[in-house]
């Protein structure tokens, strides 16, 4: 098995079953919200949105608001926790013939996928994060809660710790690589592939002398 | 050549004359006043200890505390720098004939070997930082700007933008690695050789089927 060989197709029903079960209060309400949180600090900027107009366009109460998000920083960084869970699922559940690369690099492809589907939304979040200092500084500090997250669920395969640290640092290094080439060019190809290739590069970076 | 192999006495020099540049209005002052603040931090907190505080154990008035440092926090933070021009200048000066993976391996190694001649510094430091979320946050994105500055310097060898990207990233994740394992364990080997020790275990993770 290769890194360029991993299954993801199983990963889009975590996706659904994690929407249905955010859901059950109001249809469709979350995603509402985070589309209209988008579209106004995209307008607006994100210091000058507030969470009540962020309802408004959504056509909820600000009640309704507050029982999905704690303040509006969350709607950016909700995804942090689908994407802790789909990685370490993703890890868990990676054949047991998989090297630790190959199982970093399953699950990284997998939350490639996730955001594959939500294209737009990623992108219109990524510039809001960009024009943000403190919103940048907290983006770091998610891919470091990640790369921690990734630790543990190799540790907890039998990898031993400095192999499981190093492959999931590395690993969480091309996914922001992956990413930065993938965010800003519509012509760029999907982004489990553009992972997949990134995962490639890095074989041949590290094995050239 | 290989990453064992990367030869980093050159970078004594470089050390020795930023601390003769740094230290020209007054001899030591700027040494007194890092050793001061760190002993500060450690006893009281970082939010508890003030500039005047830090200026009065170092023997030195506050204005030549604001003519070496903004603020208590860039005490913390100036040999960020110093690193950065480290790596810059290491990548620069590696052989035509290594590779980016040895040149980034070279260039990380040398700031190891800085951080080893400051050992209990550094160790210090880091519980600072570790304690206060706000400095984990900027270490973070000091890290972030390190990884750009390498990046850059890989660019300006001739290396492709991927690569260098990757390289560069991959390399900073193999520091954090190294550096955690070290700063900590009071038995740790040299810092440049878990360094080396690690980017040797990166070619095997990622060579691994």
């Amino acid at each position: 098995m290769s890194v360029a060989d991993i299954n993801i197709a199983r990963m889009s029903a975590t996706v659904i079953t994690y929407h249905l079960r955010m859901g059950r209060w109001e249809p469709n309400a979350r995603g509402r919200l985070e589309q209209a949180a988008l579209e106004l600090f995209g307008e607006r900027g994100f210091e000058q949105t507030t969470a009540a107009a962020i309802a408004e366009r959504a056509g909820v109460t600000e009640r309704t608001f507050f029982r999905h998000y704690a303040d509006k920083r969350e709607v950016l960084f909700a995804g942090a926790l689908v994407m802790k869970d789909l990685l370490v699922g993703a890890v868990a559940e990676a054949p047991a013939s998989a090297s630790p690369l190959e199982a970093t690099a399953g699950a990284i492809a997998a939350v490639g996928a996730m955001m594959q589907q939500r294209r737009e939304l990623v992108r219109q979040r990524q510039v809001v994060v960009d024009a943000n200092p403190e919103l940048r500084e907290r983006e770091l500090a998610k891919m470091s809660t990640l790369g921690a997250a990734l630790t543990g669920a190799l540790r907890d395969r039998g990898v031993g710790e400095l192999t499981a640290r190093l492959t999931a640092e590395a690993g969480i290094a091309v996914f922001r690589v992956a990413f930065d080439s993938w965010v800003n060019d519509p012509d760029a190809a999907e982004l489990p592939d553009v992972v997949r290739a990134s995962f490639v590069e890095l074989k041949a970076v590290t094995s050239g002398e």
